[in-house]
């Protein structure tokens, strides 16, 4: 049995996202990248560039869960407003496509990768790179991000399968 | 020639619209209400639930425009991450249907619809009411809020015709 996460970093200049597949406790990278918005397009046409970059990865890669972080603060009122736009139609066009959607907070997506709840930015990234075994830390940063949350989803889910086994 | 202008006051729980038509400068009211959300539906299923209800009313009236209010503000970074989902879902469910999609000011839709950019919520919702010649104010208070937008852009888009006629 296996499964198919897609991570996702959101935002409305660009959306990092990260695919990754779990196949017998192995972790496969499927793909990683950013969704850019064109920063000359009326800020509503820029929201339909991030449905439309999400729908292809997810046509492209039909995976089952699309996991991101929670977010429950911001700089400020304006660019939580910004932020918000993005992470609706990126939530709305997951569930759409049928893609469950699970959110994490960052303690957790932290604890998950690194083992330890205060590891900074670049920790992260390094723990990405080593988990998924790749040459390099994962480019754009929003990218490892995405990649984070997807390994955070798959440890959570094999924990939980661990437990309903005990 | 006529123009028909979808107004809509976004909201996570419930998101008020109005539809307008104008012809031969008469106004006349097509349809108003809200989409409502299952407050018990996971919040990425509500955003699916917005994006239906405006979808089926868009499907049903065939507006040319979506006008709303623009938004700078929000009581704290809660409520504004909220409202931007809310919005975002709203925004690129317009795009996608091919509608322009035009933001105003919340003083310009004062000035537009009660001619006084210091008027308060029932003032607008009063003159709506006078505009549209409708019996009573239009429920729920946000459908009055959406025609108001309506109301502004139909406003707009007549000073901007007679301008470009001198």
């Amino acid at each position: 049995m296996s499964l198919r996460v897609l991570g996702v970093d959101p935002g409305s200049i660009k959306s990092g996202y990260g695919l990754i597949e779990e196949s017998q406790n192995k972790l496969r990278t499927l793909d990683f990248g950013a969704i850019y918005t064109h920063p000359k397009d009326p800020f509503p046409v820029r929201l339909l560039e991030i449905k439309r970059g999400l729908e292809q990865v997810i046509t492209c890669y039909q995976p089952e869960v699309m996991a991101l972080e929670d977010v429950f603060f911001a700089k400020n009122v304006k660019s939580a407003l910004k932020l918000g736009h993005a992470r609706g139609v990126i939530l709305v066009t997951a569930v759409e496509a049928g893609l469950e959607v699970v959110e994490y907070a960052p303690l957790e997506i932290k604890q998950a990768v690194v083992g330890y709840g205060r590891a900074d930015k670049h920790q992260i990234q390094q723990m990405v790179k080593i988990l998924l075994g790749l040459r390099d830390i994962p480019q754009p940063e929003d990218a490892a991000d995405a990649l984070a949350v997807a390994i955070c989803h798959i440890h959570s889910a094999e924990m939980k399968r661990r437990l309903m086994n005990l």
